[in-house]
């Protein structure tokens, strides 16, 4: 029995064939990237090159030089953050739905530099950001900093990101998007959305392998190295080169991982009705999971924008037990607990043991739904 | 005409089918790793904990737990030398054939901490290290770190770690060992060398992909965490979990890579004559390089420990002209220039253009050492 997978959150699952192949021929042919070198290193980093390209297009910044590689959005996250300058009682904002990628460095910089963590007004009820609040917020509190989580991991939540960057602008502060689980489904134009710094994972809407994550940079505030190595050109320097994306690249890239991702991102922009496929199941979903009183569940409720995500509490079972359920009997994957998010979980009332999170991807069909129903039938009947 | 592959020391290449095998498997069946969670992403931290243990066999450490992955052998020593304490005016010593992945951090600690770096006395002549020079100077500026390369990536030469360590451990000095060269290759002890902490890539020696190298911990010292982000346990935490690995691991491991690096090992420990090989073309190698005049080789001169690494100057050509030349002509592919070990250079005398440097990996043949051979006497017969 194939295996219903309903975790695309943590990492899109299957690939497309095409990402598979792009993987496998790099690693037959490919060896470190390099320019200067010989042929087999030159055809390496023409591969990285163009998927360099390829993501500046996607989110509309025209230096191909300001993507930078890294193993993965935690990392791409960590960089900026550890690599922008704080001052004592500087204020950055965030929002309940931060991943702990986002949460732990920033609890770090608060022990650091003294900074002020402020959660953005999100109203509970409608699950909508309020934007009027958030203005006042800005002006008694200057932001430095505003930390956009794209989309929300737990409840699919997608921040009306050009309003909050508009009024981060008019104050100054940089603007920092999370994108990791947007990139692919939600579009977004860095220049005229005003986003300073867009972090993305390869493995998820892009349909990319673990292993390439990386950081957008549209702002003239130099980001300092936060890992320091070999970065095959410049050797002589002590510190990392001055320029992108060298300074923020240090040690071998993973050629393999961003050919793959380039074959993701390809498939992703041949692919437009891919989106629109995952919201009609998730609505289907959605239906089914209101069928049953014992299942609770927390999705955003604009269909226009949300992620096809949503975590539910179910009366009876923790999480883990229902989850587990799910596995075993249904052969159904799904991810329960706090999904790396603590605070969403507190802010939706569904910690400490979280929720079971289902979350639709590319490759899911009416079919994989239709089990879904028949379990909670099965179940609840 | 195949490519004639003599950079064995950037990334090994090509791998064993098992590897290609391994990660293209995992790739179709493998998720997100996770203890706790659905039968799929359970197998797949099957094979992480296997790995781990595989690991931990290599290098005589008793605790699994005690390996912990990085995206790269790069991360893992920033890992370490960021996550030690250091105090003003302490001691680190290094030897000049640190790669940028360690001299870059170091140079870091230097500025932050005002710690003094110190050059482990190494003879030109012989390319032989001075224990008793070194003991002496231990007793002078005693060792707070000690950081052994442990084989070089420019003339291959292979330090005495076991005498080193037990100088150090008499000053109750940590000892980090960069293995990224040796591991797979050179037999390696921690528990009774006296190793505190090593460092691992997985994509040279150890026949694994680009993508996965770790660190392997043999001290209670606690390695404060440098990358902050989801542990997938104790989300929780403000902090990231106490315990190893999961402190030093945040964000989803590269579980493709890991499984090709499983594979790489296993490859490994069951051709043990892929040293012996590789020294036998080397010693050829050698033989050829040194029947032109215009051929200056810089090679560790110790037949039983060193690596099949030969750095070359050439008369009459630059490092680089001569590589392209190889490549081009002959579709040999070498690399030129300073092979991110900027001192190493400058100590054998070839800084500031660097040198060509050939290195021989586990699938290089006879008929590879002999066209390098024919290449020469065209060139300079």
């Amino acid at each position: 029995m194939e295996t219903i997978y309903l975790d695309n959150s943590a990492t899109s699952f299957p690939k497309p064939p095409e990402v598979y192949d792009a993987i496998a021929s790099m690693m037959k042919h490919g060896v470190n990237a390099d320019r200067g070198g010989y042929t087999l290193a030159r055809e390496t980093g023409k591969v990285v090159d163009k998927t360099r390209e390829s993501l500046a297009r996607l989110v509309g910044v025209n230096e191909p030089s300001n993507v930078v590689f890294t193993p993965s959005a935690t990392i791409a996250l960590n960089t900026v953050l550890f690599g922008l300058s704080f001052s004592y009682g500087d204020n950055i904002y965030l929002s309940p739905f931060e991943h702990n990628s986002v949460l732990r460095p920033l609890y770090r910089l608060r022990d650091f530099w003294n900074v002020n963590l402020r959660m953005m007004p999100v109203e509970r009820s409608e699950l909508v950001y309020n934007l009027d609040e958030l203005n006042k917020e800005f002006k008694r509190n200057r932001p430095k900093l505003v930390v956009v989580n794209h989309g929300s991991n737990v409840c699919g939540l997608v921040a009306p990101l050009t309003e909050i960057a508009a009024l981060a602008r008019d104050y100054g502060a940089w603007v920092l998007v999370d994108a990791a689980q947007t990139l692919g489904t939600i579009p977004i134009d860095m220049l005229k959305q005003n986003v300073d710094f867009l972090v993305f994972a390869g493995h998820k809407d892009l349909l990319g392998p673990i292993g390439v994550g990386g950081l957008v940079i549209n702002n003239s505030t130099n980001i300092e190295p936060f890992i320091f190595g070999g970065t095959g050109v410049e050797s002589k320097l002590e510190n990392m080169p001055p320029e992108y994306p060298h300074r923020l690249e240090a040690g071998s890239l993973n050629v393999s991982a961003i050919a793959g991702l380039l074959a993701g991102i390809d498939f992703v922009k041949h692919n437009i009705d891919i989106r629109e496929r995952k919201q009609r199941l998730f609505a289907s979903l959605l239906d089914l999971l209101g069928r049953y009183p014992e299942v609770k569940a927390f999705a955003s409720p604009n269909h226009q924008t949300r992620l096809p995500i949503v975590s539910c509490t179910v009366a009876g079972y923790t999480p883990q037990e229902f989850a587990t359920v799910l596995d075993r009997h249904f052969n159904i994957a799904v991810r329960a607990g706090l999904h790396c998010a603590p605070k969403a979980h507190e802010f939706l009332g569904t910690a400490p043991l979280g929720a079971v999170r289902f979350s639709i991807g590319a490759f899911n069909t009416e079919r994989d739904i239709a089990t879904v129903g028949e379990a909670l039938e099965q179940l609840f009947r």
